[in-house]
């Protein structure tokens, strides 16, 4: 972004912080093997993310911060093909029990973890998830996964709108392409939640 | 975006178009005072794309597409506050009788227009827009207005998972800052929605 | 219910209580005038549960519990429509500025209250009442209002979706006829929420 | 209901027909072994439902009718367990792999149908379904399955709110009880959808 483009949001007011609050929730979205591997939907900065997300997901789980992990998954049979599979057909091949729709090894739920399936961009839409962050009294809602561009600003947004507190950990989301990464971050930064080095959340 | 990350999102087969199919729906996203003025939330290409939607909505007019605006609209006591407007304070300007609320004069609802007042980025989130469209049998959407890196990219993405296909006329659509609007036309395209220029609708 | 069947629900298991825990939210669902009036939608039992409510309203002022009021209402030139004002017709009479619409004196709204309007039974369909309560960490609803067989079961069920606990004063939701009423309640109390007295909450 | 109590609503304008029109949807709510089996969640008139269910799903298969199905499945380790599983606690056995989750043998789908998992009652909420039957066109959808005063209820009037018009099929909806059964079918005939015998619907 350009030093006049960023003087403009700040001018009318935008990237005000939220800061942390109340009780915490932790959100990984999609950090399965298809998104890990370069030949499918992976690359860029996607592998980093995972390491680094494998230490915040230590430390939620032993501060008990309730944790949710999502995966896209389309049933076997195409019958829930939708408009997020017709523009990137590649998607229905994340069926239960491929490989590729694994959650990766170095963050496997844990009993008691939230898993919650998908069949588009955002972790809260047509899901569980909001609900159960509401009954467990989550308002701060650290978010990690991949990609930044995709699923993770779509599950920013709408943890946003849902009345969580969304902070994302710039160095735990990872894109295929770091132009798309870094332009989606402005956006989030600037009017949907805070972006932080997960070094923040780690020091809590 | 580089030509090698471009080549990147062709390799895993994103970007397929959606098409125009069925009954026609045309979605005016918050093409109000406040971000027709650079003073307050406009600026960038917002004048124009205003301009180029005045001649899409005639033409929907003329064939009877259904046409749906957005406002955003906060209470006057403040009492519907919420994460989007810690991020960005100045939006619990946009009052119900503000002036800078109100939808610009060139694009003044007609009866029988839908009205959705919104206090979050997507047109779709807490309101009744969806239904709307269902109970019409409208199947693709037409969509303009601003900002493009915000409340248009959030609709767009909300239309797309509510069984929509989004169409986003590249020229009806503006930002305060062009980096963001180019960004985001370009997640859009690869992810969400057609992109295509205005002149395309009115040639219908 | 006949004996016999309760002895159905009781067997499989169905009836448990949930408690009243942490912050405590209260709604108030559609007790506007049109409601209060039977020449309009009202009658039954309404006209005494409006009067109690006052009494858990200033209860619930005194002690800053998060209160939320709805409205049902449509716009002026009819675009808004939809299957629940073709079942019945006159809820399209339920504008803006017309008196039925307006929420009755003895409750009208302080600064601070959210007020919801809907053109739907639930309160939280289509609306940003869910994520106003889990912004605030809500977790116990109590829930007063009218119709008990309408409005007020599909907000009580929608409470309940959303992760919140809903709990319903018996003496302060009301219905145009008592058949109705009393059948809900039982359906509330197996399976969605909690029937209590309003004593019991005015004793907190 | 007694007669004076049905001349209320009739008076206040109640219980008018909304017709089939458009594309049409078949939803069978959790006819699943849990809600055949008296000694689990089921008895009353379910079991005829599921055989004149039986006749409705051969013919929508014979006109192409769009079929979707739902489970009510909760997670193996506990983790989803929610304010409907804390209410009837025997909810949380109906797991993936359970016996008594599985749709019932005469209903099984066959690729293409749908089949949504749920954890709350209506099929809609928490799931895909809607813009399953949005995408697809679906104006009117017709519906069977158990409990009528549970999970039939709150499907029919999310379906209502999502915009389509549900026809519910009187003898191919059954409860555990009655009472309950006949209740919900007068709520739903005055306030949220058509009730008609399933000989109506075999007629088309």
């Amino acid at each position: 972004m350009s030093v006049s483009e960023q003087a403009v949001y700040e001018r009318q007011g935008f990237g005000q912080a939220l800061g942390i609050q109340g009780r915490i929730g932790l959100l990984i979205v999609d950090f399965v093997n298809g998104f890990a591997d370069p030949a499918v939907f992976g690359g860029g900065n996607i592998a980093p993310a995972i390491a680094r997300t494998a230490q915040v997901l230590e430390k939620a789980r032993q501060r008990g911060w309730f944790v949710a992990h999502s995966r896209i998954v389309y049933a076997d049979d195409g019958s829930d093909g939708n408009v997020f599979s017709i523009k990137v057909p590649g998607m229905q091949t994340l069926t239960e029990h491929a490989a590729i729709s694994a959650i990766v090894p170095e963050l496997t739920p844990v009993p008691g973890e939230l898993v919650v399936r998908k069949t588009v961009p955002s972790a809260f839409f047509g899901t569980g998830l909001a609900p159960w962050l509401t009954q467990r009294g989550v308002e701060t809602l650290l978010i990690a996964g991949a990609t930044t561009s995709g699923c993770v600003r779509a599950s920013v947004v709408d943890a946003m709108c849902h009345g969580f507190r969304p902070v994302v950990m710039a160095d735990c989301v990872g894109d295929r392409a770091l132009a798309p990464h870094e332009a989606n971050l402005f956006d989030i930064g600037q009017k949907y939640g805070d972006v932080v080095p997960a070094e923040r959340i780690l020091a809590l």
